[in-house]
Order: structure tokens, then C-alpha cells, then sequence
């Protein structure tokens, strides 16, 4: 049961996007820009970043439908997310991407806490200060999309097969509402 | 020094924000719905809510622009901020309002830690839905923000007049980016 009356029972953020749709446009906009806008990081590695960020935030909902939608679009599927997730350090993706989820994990704790040296073994492995841009922002972005579910008490879907079938709407459709 | 090169000398977000117009325009748009759309929690209200997340995450830019730009909107000024930044327990603000600082306290912490409890005084103080929902959203944007400020290594302005100069601005014109 979410903490106020949405007059919908869809789970996690989608309830909330149905219930103030004035605020939905701009955090579909948002999401749709960062993890699927043109960029030289995939879609993949953008959702992988999500999906740390959410598991350490501890966001049941966003860590279960990003890591969803990150399998899909990553070459490794589910084991190449889960493998990153119990391991960030030796994780079976680029060195540039290990690097990055390290800022995106620093970030997830306080912005203070990124530094020159973190920055700095990025750009070594061959980031663009574009690719740590959207790095930090998509880290913040995602300590703000995990505080709006689990701060309005929203519940993850019943059964976790929908976590599979929502991600294929978002590899399809994308971010934006519905007009 | 900010830790990628913006090219430009803008302080704090606005730097950021001139450096990616693609993702400036959703969060502007997010900025403007939430703090001066049509609402029932005033403006002044709103920036007050923004300034406690801020200045708990101890984001100094954010929580220098947004007390300035609350003292405008606010009836008692900045005697009211600075009183209710230094003790919101008995900040000289309404009961609702005090109720839902402590819930954008709590959101600050960790989306999970919104209890019932929180969410029923707010609401035994007058809080609409709405209103709760705003509040919760509010504080996790400027998780966000904050975040996003410090995470890439921006600088506040070197002269904290600008701040004042800047909200009048605010005031004035907005959050969506000029077109």
C-alpha cells in the first residue's frame, strides 16, 4: 500500500507516474535523454549504471525492472548484470565502465565524495568528460527516482515476471509518457 | 575547479546545465513544475522544503540559491529560513509545513525511512495527498541535484551576493531554460 491514495494499483514508479502526470513528463524526458538519447555509452552500460545505483539505494522496484533492461540490452544478459552486481571491482565489462560505476557508486553516497583520482582513472580508461557527465547524473538521478518509490512506501510488482515484460515495453516504447 | 571542463564559468548547476541542454531542459521543466506550478503549498513553501534537503546534504550552492530564493517568497524572509534551518522542530512555519520537512527529512536519509506515522501527522496537520506527494518528490529531486552539483566538483559563486541577484532572477523568470 503507497503511503497516499494514487486511484491505480500499477507498482513501483508507474503508479506514481499515472497519478501526476505534470511532473511523469519531465522524469520520462529526463530518463529518456540519459539512458537511451544518443550517446558513446550503450544503452546497455547506461542501464547497468541505473541498476547499481538502485541496489545500493536498496530500491527493490528500480533495481529489479533496470537490471531487467539492462540484461536485455547487454551482450552478457542477466549473468553479465548480476556478476557486475556482486562484484563491481572484477566486473565482465570494460575497464572505462568499472571505473565509471565506481564514481556512480561514490555518488550514490554523497556528491563530495567523487574525486580528482576517481576522475581521473576514468579519463586513463578512456572516458569522455561527456560519459562522466552522464555518469554523475545518472547516479543522481537515480538517488531521486529510488527516494520518489520508496519514499511514497510504493509496492514492487507481485510477481517478478513483470519485471521482464515491463522491460521489453521500455526496450521498445522508451521513457516518455504516452500522449 | 569543476572535474570535467565545462567551458564555460558559470557557478554551480548553471554551469551544468549550459554544458548539456539536452538533459537542462527536463530538469528545468521538472524544477518549475514542483516549485512554481499551481500548488497548495506556496512558493515560498516549496523553496523552503528545497532549502532544508539542500543544506542537509550540505550542498552549499544549492542551499545558498534556494534560502535566497525562498526568503523572497516568504513572508517572515530569511529570518524565517535561517530559524527554520537552525531548528525545524520549531520553526516559525504552520504545522503542515513542519510536518513535511520532516518527511523531506526523512527522504533525504533514505526513501524506506517515510514511515506511516510521518505520513499521518502530516496529514493530521491538514496535508493533502498531493501535497505529501510533492513534498516527497521535491526532496528527492534535490537529492538529485545536490548530487549533481557536487558530484561534478562545481563551484558556488565567489561572491555570495550573487546568490540574491540570482534569485531575483528566479523569482522573476523561472527554472525552464531560456529558449
Amino acid at each position: 500500500m503507497a503511503h497516499i491514495e494514487l486511484g491505480n494499483d500499477l507498482p513501483g514508479i508507474r503508479g506514481l507516474l499515472a497519478y501526476r502526470p505534470q511532473t511523469a513528463e519531465p522524469l520520462g524526458e529526463l530518463a529518456e535523454v540519459l539512458l537511451r538519447g544518443d550517446n558513446t555509452l550503450t544503452r546497455g552500460e547506461r542501464e547497468l549504471i541505473a541498476t547499481y545505483v538502485s541496489r545500493r539505494n536498496e530500491c527493490e522496484y528500480c533495481a529489479g525492472a533496470h537490471a531487467a533492461t539492462a540484461a536485455l540490452q547487454l551482450p552478457g544478459g542477466a549473468d553479465q548484470v548480476s556478476q557486475t552486481l556482486a562484484d563491481p571491482g572484477s566486473a565482465p565489462v570494460s575497464g572505462k565502465l568499472r571505473a565509471l560505476l565506481d564514481i556512480a557508486g561514490l555518488v550514490q553516497q554523497d556528491g563530495r565524495m567523487v574525486t580528482e583520482e576517481a576522475v581521473a582513472k576514468a579519463r586513463a580508461e578512456g572516458a569522455t568528460d561527456l560519459e562522466i557527465h552522464d555518469t554523475v547524473l545518472i547516479a543522481a538521478t537515480f538517488c531521486m527516482y529510488n527516494r520518489y518509490v520508496d519514499g511514497l512506501g510504493t509496492s514492487p510488482p507481485a510477481d517478478p515476471a513483470e519485471y521482464a515484460a515491463g522491460a521489453r515495453q521500455l526496450v521498445q516504447y522508451g521513457y516518455r509518457p504516452p500522449r
